[in-house]
Formats: structure tokens, sequence, C-alpha cells
């Protein structure tokens, strides 16, 4: 198999055990999905809110044949005429696919030249979407009159058909169940959550229905909010599971077989839904291994639960991330550090990269008990507002009645411009005026593309954690008229001890290196910090995220109450803060993050505590930070 | 007040008592809603579900004053850098307003050339978004560093800006409530009504719910299936109200009132929401009268129901509806047939074509009890997914927390297009390389486009109606041998009578000129078929409709129960056609409409049932057709 765009991952071992050799011939496309040994997904329909369950398909299908007679004047439908849209052409500079090296050594940027040389290959292309294409075929035609006319609920055929085909053959090539996955295409991740929500719950409304009738949801401890935002007017049980390095835990206290295990009914029915961010988890940066994605899906059968697996980051793994903590840590420093799940396929995505990559639910998902949500915002832009939902069919058929009396589809300007930019027009002759004309990626160019961003992403993790890791201890003077309660100060290294001053260095903070994502999720050890013994530990933190934005440190951080799925868990969450090495320019990211340890260092100076309550709105602070 | 682009309606007189001169300056922008004889809308958060009313804003900005600290480094976001998204420009060729002359005679396309002279002055422009702008105000800055960046729920800045001062000033200028309306963008139309469906009624579990819990909506008896099919799945009641020419009928048997002072509790609650599609409405082009307006919103004030109003075809008003009707059927013909509410305004849009208009229910509504819903796919294109939806500031803030949760924003490709194409970039330096270049139509050049696009749809109706009308009649000959019933015959004028034939002249159907929109609802006469008396009514209908669709007709029709509001509605609604002159070439309108009035007459001719019966699947187009 000849790839266009060279490969860092390309000298791993594929280990693959039933790869066909006719991949991506398309002669044999689907016979992965069809062996004996494969059940079909089972029935979820149980699981279906009301509303979902009354929704009625569109019988216009009945009528498509009519609308296929050479010839027919067709004034059935209510929609516009093509000459009155405005835009005559879409068009765009956009990127090739080697924008970005692949390597993250040396820390380089191709394109911008950074260390002064020039770019040594075109990194940049002309997209042209015409306003009708010469090419018939809809799955292949990109073009203004399709794209910006009234188009199909699971999204423009050609964008559609290249995701339906990149998931099923690429992404995730070993769904175990019959017939494989189908996707849609949504409005983003959030979108598609909340149709997701909309499909399998029912609102529960406090005072009215009965206890026993309550849905629920399970998520990690520390979770993006906006989904949390998502279920909770609807009256569910927000549960949350208790993590580890490795992410949501499967066992032991707190973990997702205790808690349902031990459920207490008198909250509500046991959940059936879980919601999981599985890669570069938000906030924390864990990665689940694929072991305890096992597990994990075990107690789901068990239970019959459904999960629905948001992977925003799911492309930015960092392989670097061990060899970051064995450097500074030592190999056994962390003991959750697990070995890569690389190449936990059975067939081949026919890319090193991806094979390299710890897979998804999907991969496990015997049962077809599995949601997933894509997004092109980190991947393209957030702006786009689209995405996919992949599942089994008849979960991607109640979401596609969904969508069609909700958001209908994606915008045509998105989907036409990101079809144009990955595919291209595919006509059969490249070289009509009227065909959409562009770089046209192709999966191969897609694949380089999002390899590139990966070692983007991944030098400002180094850049960040390095600064970080070097900084974590600071040494504070304190008179020795202060008398330290050794009870709280266990993470303390006394250095030196005279008459009048007492010298420590102490650890400021703590922090795993992400395996994923964007984000390190920084763990305060305030009892560290001499006025603990005298301050509410909210107002101390509150306190400390308040000094880091002051001159000349000027670090804003995310709180880690955002993140805190319940109010059980705030009182841990106030602990943390989130630092995304994404946002801001690449030379920025070492500067924030000086910021934000000679912050901390400041902050342990502080030895009176007026200094922190005459700050009058820390406890404001303290409490709006509960999101 | 000076116009850029020449306006048809320019010779109108306004009739304006309260025109402040600086409407447009912006230095009295909101002075109009601020006089003290206006009452602030009415609360109507009784109204809101249990979900809606359970969301929780998002208390983020209580950090937004840190965001704007100088030199602050944020991490806190979880964004990815701009750097990063694949395009380095969004550009298009566009038209320019006056693409499209505004005059409906003679009936030339002046870009095209369609009489052969060229076209007399530029119609195309080029469009061009930036990476990054100079232009530091966010309601005038266009660029992709902001509009494919996660964005804000109320739509991109620029463009919120824009409509929400179109839809004050312009649009709506004379709300009669303290405070004026606020605007939220969309993704379209039919996620206005999705979220407004959600924001104000609860589902109802048949068999779990008391009836008396269960919601209503009132709608057209005829109507938009696919809003329908947004509110059933929640069991919600779907009460149909009768139409006349003036569309929903606010007294006599059937209408508003009628339906509402003689509610059946026993199916539920009253309804407390009325969809509404006021001007052209989808089916019957019904343009509801200002005079209409205000009783329909006196009966709503009674009865304490939430309008939306759905107006897709606002700017598609046709003067000539009148003109046609009555030279062809005379001034007194149609007695339903209104005086235009022309300049029905108290304070001047600024546009004698918008003041021109029958104003929106907003112009009645003294307490705030409307809620619109635009959409930009009849004005630039389907396929944007871009709409706006305008109420009280109130109902606004509760969509805008919905929206947070599922679309979040628009998509910021067609936001940063249309943005781009109507405002262009309102820097203070207009020749920064920097800033986006293209048209900028601006209000006037909108406003210019809206009216070029009425008059070519105008064109159509007219080329579709001329057909129609001159051959509603056909002459049909029978041999004497078969005895015509004269009480299923009432609309027949007995020509010539000889001893082996009878010759008839009959109507084949009738309908009115549609005085808005796209669509012509023609209502069949089939009791003055042959066959009326030996083939039910619904497998008539379904013959002629399936016989239209063949060689050389070739014409098809929408059925008329695919818009039965519910199934009482669809014994009626069989009768009817759907003719659509927007979808096809303009060339092809009037082949069509021959098509359709060819095809009737040579239905007409057919006397031997087994014709109609052998077809073997007419009862299943008739049962289909039932959407």
């Amino acid at each position: 198999m000849a790839h266009k765009y060279p490969s860092r991952g390309s000298d791993l071992p594929l280990r693959d055990a039933r790869h066909p050799d006719d991949l991506h011939t398309g002669t044999n496309r689907d016979a992965f999905w069809t062996p004996a040994n494969l059940q079909p997904p089972v029935d979820l329909s149980h699981h279906f809110s009301y509303a979902t369950k009354n929704r009625v398909g569109s019988s216009v299908k009945e009528f498509y044949k009519y609308f296929k007679i050479p010839g027919i004047h067709n004034v059935a439908g209510g929609m516009p005429h093509v000459s009155y849209f405005p835009y005559d052409t879409l068009e765009a500079s956009v990127a090739l696919p080697n924008r970005f090296s692949s390597e993250v050594d040396p820390p380089i940027d191709i394109v911008t030249g950074r260390d002064g040389s020039a770019p040594t290959s075109p990194t940049s292309a002309r997209l042209t979407i015409p306003k009708e294409s010469d090419t018939l075929n809809v799955t292949k035609r990109i073009d203004l009159a399709t794209a910006l006319q009234y188009g199909t609920a699971e999204g423009y055929p050609p964008l559609h058909s290249f995701i339906r085909q990149f998931v099923r053959e690429n992404l995730h090539p070993n769904v175990p169940y019959a017939g494989g996955p189908e996707v849609i295409l949504t409005c983003g991740s959030t979108d598609g959550f909340s149709k997701t929500i909309e499909a399998m719950t029912n609102v529960w409304q406090e005072g009215k229905d009965w206890i026993r009738e309550r849905e629920g949801i399970l998520c990690e401890e520390f979770t993006y909010m906006n989904a949390i935002q998502t279920a909770q007017p609807r009256g569910l049980n927000i549960q949350s599971i208790a993590m580890d390095a490795d992410g949501m835990k499967a066992t032991g206290k707190g973990g997702l077989a205790d808690v349902l295990d031990n459920w207490d009914f008198s909250r509500g029915k046991r959940p059936h839904l879980l919601y999981t961010i599985t890669i570069g988890q938000n906030p924390t940066g864990a990665v689940i291994p694929l072991q305890r994605r096992k597990e994990i899906y075990a107690i789901c059968q068990k239970y019959d639960i459904i999960i629905v697996e948001d992977d925003p980051y799911w492309n930015l793994q960092y392989p670097s991330a061990n060899e970051l903590s064995a450097r500074y840590r030592g190999a056994q420093s962390d003991p959750y550090l697990p070995v890569y799940d690389y190449n936990a396929h059975g067939r081949s995505s026919g890319y090193p990269f991806l094979d390299s990559l710890v897979p998804s639910y999907l991969a496990v998902d015997t049962e077809g008990r599995v949601i997933r949500l894509d997004t092109f915002s980190k991947t393209i832009a957030p702006g786009c507002r689209l995405g996919w939902l992949t599942a089994q069919p008849k979960v991607i058929e109640r979401i596609t009645r969904i969508t069609e009396t909700t958001t209908q589809q994606p915008s045509g300007f998105v989907q036409s411009m990101v079809a144009g930019l990955i595919m291209g027009d595919q006509g059969d002759d490249s070289t009509q005026s009227k065909s959409t004309s562009g770089p046209s990626w192709k999966v191969d160019g897609w694949v380089r593309w999002l390899e590139g961003l990966r070692a983007e992403y991944e030098r400002r993790m180094q850049s960040m954690c390095t600064v970080l890791e070097e900084n974590k201890f600071v040494v504070i003077h304190e008179t020795s008229g202060i008398q330290m309660s050794s009870t709280s100060c266990g993470n303390r290294r006394r250095e030196t001890i005279d008459e009048w001053e007492i010298v420590d260095k102490v650890q400021m903070y703590e922090f795993d290196i992400p395996r994923g994502g964007m984000f390190v999720w920084v763990k305060t050890r305030l009892e560290t910090h001499p006025l603990w013994s005298q301050v509410p530990v909210e107002t101390l933190a509150a306190a400390l995220w308040k000094h880091l934005t002051k001159e000349p440190f000027l670090c804003l951080v995310a709180p880690g109450q955002m993140f805190a799925a319940t109010k059980d868990n705030v009182q841990d969450a106030c602990r943390y803060m989130r630092l995304c090495f994404t946002p801001v320019e690449v030379e920025e990211v070492a500067k924030a993050s000086e910021g934000f340890v000679k912050g901390c260092a400041s902050f342990w100076q502080i030895k009176d505590v007026n200094e922190i309550q005459d700050d009058d709105d820390n406890e404001d602070i303290a409490s709006s930070m509960i999101f």
C-alpha cells in the first residue's frame, strides 16, 4: 500500500491477523462485517425516549422513483432555484497536508520557517467549489447547486460517503458486530450529544413523576461541563465515577462496578447511559487503555448501559508522555502509566499512524451499545460546527429522524468546503472546468494532516510540562517564630534550620504528563502552603487563582471547580487547575507556563493571612467558580 | 434618505406619523422603544417547559474581566489555535444586489441577458474573508480567526449585530412593547421552531400522564408538515384551524375563536401555542392581512396563547395578484381579495419596499407573545442552514441557553460568508489589506436584493397562473349512452346535445392567485370528472396525480395530503395539489404548467373505470400520500 505522505509511525510492525489485501480496492469492502462469527447488534429500542419512539419516517421516499422520470418537470418540491443563490463560487486558500511536520523534533514549524529557512515544498493550494459541477455521481459531486440546496439529514452525500468509508475502513476497521456501524453528520459533538440525550432519555419532573422513573447518566468525576448542562435540565441523575491515571475506574472504590453494584434505587433508576471522554480526557488528559475499556464494556453489558464516547482529541495521543515521565521521574515513578495499546486492532487501518493509537470503544463493541461522537472542531476548526456520530444502524436511523426536524443538516457552506478540501471533485474527467478544483487531500492527506497536528500539539505539551516539571518545588523562608504542624506538612523536606529562620523546600503541585488531548491537569498541594491551617481550602485556591492573573505572572487558568461533575466533587475539584497548551501562540506556551510557576512560587511566599482575606472578591470567585 | 439602489416602490407615499430623522444615524436608535405609553412584555415563564425552566446560565461571564487584562496569557479556554485551521482565506464570487431587476416587466433577467443584450452594469464582485482582520471592534470584524473559533450562542457578533439592527429599525420598526425585541441566530427556521417547541412544551406520554396535562398546538388546516412532525412526537394535540383566502380564520365555523371557545378538555389542555405561516402560506399562498392579524392576536391575548410566526416568504408579496385576478375574473370575482396593508407601519422602515409589505404579527404584539422565525433559506440559499428568531428578551434568553447545549452557534463558514457579503468588513480604514474585501451590500443592497428576488418570483407566479387560468376548462365528449347524474354536475354548462354525443365544458380545478410565497394551491373539481360517481375520491385524485407524471405531460406536483395538519383534514386535502413555481428553470415554469393543464385535460377524457383501477399502485399512492 503506497502512502503519499511519509508517516512517523511507518516503521511500526502491523499486528494484522486478517488484513484483506483488497481493503481499499472496494471490491470486498464490507466483507469484514459478514463473517459467520459476528452477531448483529442488540436491540436498544427499549432505551429510546417516548418522543423518539413516536417519530415516524417520512414517506416521501415513495415518490423518489417519480423524481427520476426523464424530462420530468418537478414542481412538487418547495425549494428556490439555484440561479437565485448570490454565490457563484466558494473558494479558499487552504493548507496542504504537509504544512506541519509529523516529527516532534526538531521543534520547528516548516511552514512558517521559524528557524529562518524557507519552506521546502508548497504548503498551500487553491480550492474552488463551482456553482454547478458536471459530475453526475451524487457521492462525488461537490458544487453549490447541491451543497446550498436542501439536503439529506445524513449529511451532504459526498462528505457523508467519505466519512462513512473512513470510519469503517480506517478509523474503526474492527467493530465486532455484523454489518458494522453507520454514521450521520452532526453540527458538532455538542449537537451529537444533544440528539443522543433526546433519543435516549425522558425528562423527569421533580414533584410530578415517580422517583422510580428517574433516569440517570454516569460520567467521569471531572468532566466537560457542557455535557452535564445538557443532561441536567431534563432531571437526570448525574452520577460521577472515580478516576485514576488511566481514566474512569472500572473497579475499586467509586469505580463503575462499585457504583452500579451498589446502586441506591431511592435516587431513581440505575443509569442506562455512560458519558465518557476516553482520549485526552477533558480536563485530566487521561487515555483509557484497551484493557480498561474491555472491563468497562463488560460492566456495561451486565447492566445494559449505552456508552456515549466523546472523543474530540482522538488523534492527539502522545507517545513521548512516557519518555518525559521516565526522564523526570524514573521508569517507576508513575505506576499508572500503561504500555500503549499500539496495534491493538485486528484488521489494519491501512495507516501506521492510526494503527498506533488506542482504539475506540467501538473496537470492543460486540453488542452495538456504543454511540461515538466525532467532531472537526479540533482537526479543522471549532467554527465548522461539523462532526459525525457513529453507532449501530438502528440508532443512526432514529437520530436521522430527530435531525430532520431539528438541524436538518449541517450548513452546506462548511460541508462543501470540507468536502472540497479533503476529497476534491472526483469526477471521471478531472480536467473539466466545472469540477471542483483543489488540493484533494484524500484519505492519505487527511491522515497526514492529523499526524501533523499531533506533532504540533505534542511539542506544545512538552514545552508546558517541562516548565511545570522543573519548577514544581519552591523554597520558602519562615521566621522561626512560626510553629509548623508536622501532620499537614507530610510533603515537605526540611532543608536547613537555624536559629532565626526555617527554610523549607516544598512541592507546590503535581500532575501527570498528559498522554493525549490539550490539557495539563494540575493538582495544587495547598497543604504545603504556609497559610494552609489558617484559611479554608476554597479560599486559598481562589486566592492562588487570582494571584496568578496579576502582574508579572499574567496567567489565566481554568479553575478545577468548572469540571466537577456533581456538587459532591467540588471539594476535591477546587484543588485542581486546568492549563491548556493550545489557545496561545506556540512561543507563548512556555511564557504562560513560566507565569504559572512563578506565580505559584510567589504565592507560596505569602505568610500574612490578611494578604489573602483582604482581597475582597476571593469569596465571590470561590463560589462563582462552581459552574 | 438616499438609497443606493432604485426601488420599485419608491413612489409610494409614506404614511409616517413619527419617523425620526435620525433613524439610521444611530444617535437615537432605541428612542422608539422607551416612550411612556409602551408597556414591558408580559411574563411568559409559566409557559416554559420543565427542562427549560431548569436550565442555568453559565457563570463564565464572571471571568470575562480577567480575559481583558493586558498581556494576559489565557490558557484557560480549551480551543485550538487559529494557526492550525487549514483555511487561510475564504473567498467567493458573489452577486451584486442589482443582479435581478426589481421590475416585473419586461420579464427579462438582466444578468443572463435572456433578451440577447449584455448586462448594463456589473452584477458580480469578489468577496475575501482574511485569516485575521486588523479591525478590533468585534461587531465589525469579519475574519477566520473569529468566525472559525468557538463563538457565542447568540450568533457571530458582526452578523448578530447587523440582523438585530435590521430587525429593530427596518423590518419591524413598530413592535409595540417597551425595549423592543431581541434576536438570536439559528441554524434555519426548522432549528428555530424545534428550539421553540423544546422551550415551550412538555412531552406528554400516552398511558402515563394525565389527559389534563396534555398540551396542544394550533395550526392552519393545511400546513408545512415538518412543523407538525416536530410537535407530534412529543404527544402534543395538533389542532387545525379553518382557512379562507385571507389565511387562518379568526371567527366563524372552525375558526380560531370557535375552536378555543368550544375547546373539548377531554382532549387535553387548551392549546397555548399557535403555529402559523402568515405570508405566502405553505401550501395555500395566503397572506394574512393586518386586520385579521389584530383579530387573531386579540383571541390569543384572551386565551394566553403564544404565536409562533414562521415567515420564510415575507419578502415575496405580489402586488400583481390583485391585477391578475381582476383581469381574468373581474374586480368582484374573488370577494376575499383584500386591500393591501401597505404602509400599515407607524414608524417607517426607511425603505418604500419594506413599507409596502404586510407587516409581521410583531407589529401588533403589545404583550410580547410573538416568536417569529426567519431564515436565509429563500433569500440566500437553503443550504445556509442560517436564520434568526425574534422575540421578547426573556424568551431569547431561554433559547440562548438551549442553543448553548445543542447547536452552540450556526457554522462560522456560513456566518462569515453571509456577514462578508452583506456587511463587508467595516473597519475604520477600509484600505487595510487585512480587512474583508467584498461587495458590502449593506442594508440598502440587502433590501434591493430582496426586492429583486420578489420581482423574479412574481414573474414566475404570473407565468404559472396565466397558463392555469387560461386552461382550467375542458370540453369532454361523452357518448349518449352514459347517463350523467345532474346532482354531481352542478359546475357543468351543457353546451350541445345531439343524438349520439353530449359535449360538456367543465372546470377541472380552481385556485386563488397567490398573493405571496412560492406556491399555487390548486383545488381539483373532481366532481366534474366523468368517473366521479364510480370511483372513490382518494383513488381518483391519486390517479390524476399519477397521470400527470406520464408522457407527454411529465408534471410532478405535491399531492394535497402532504399538507393535511391532522387525519381529519386528509379527506379535504386529497382534492388539492400544490404547484411550486420556483424549483425549475424560469423557462420551464410555463412548460410545467402546460404539462399540468394538458395532463388534466387528458385525464378528464378517461371514461373507462378500468383505466384507473387497473393501475396497480394507485391505492398505494393514495395511502402513502398521507405524510
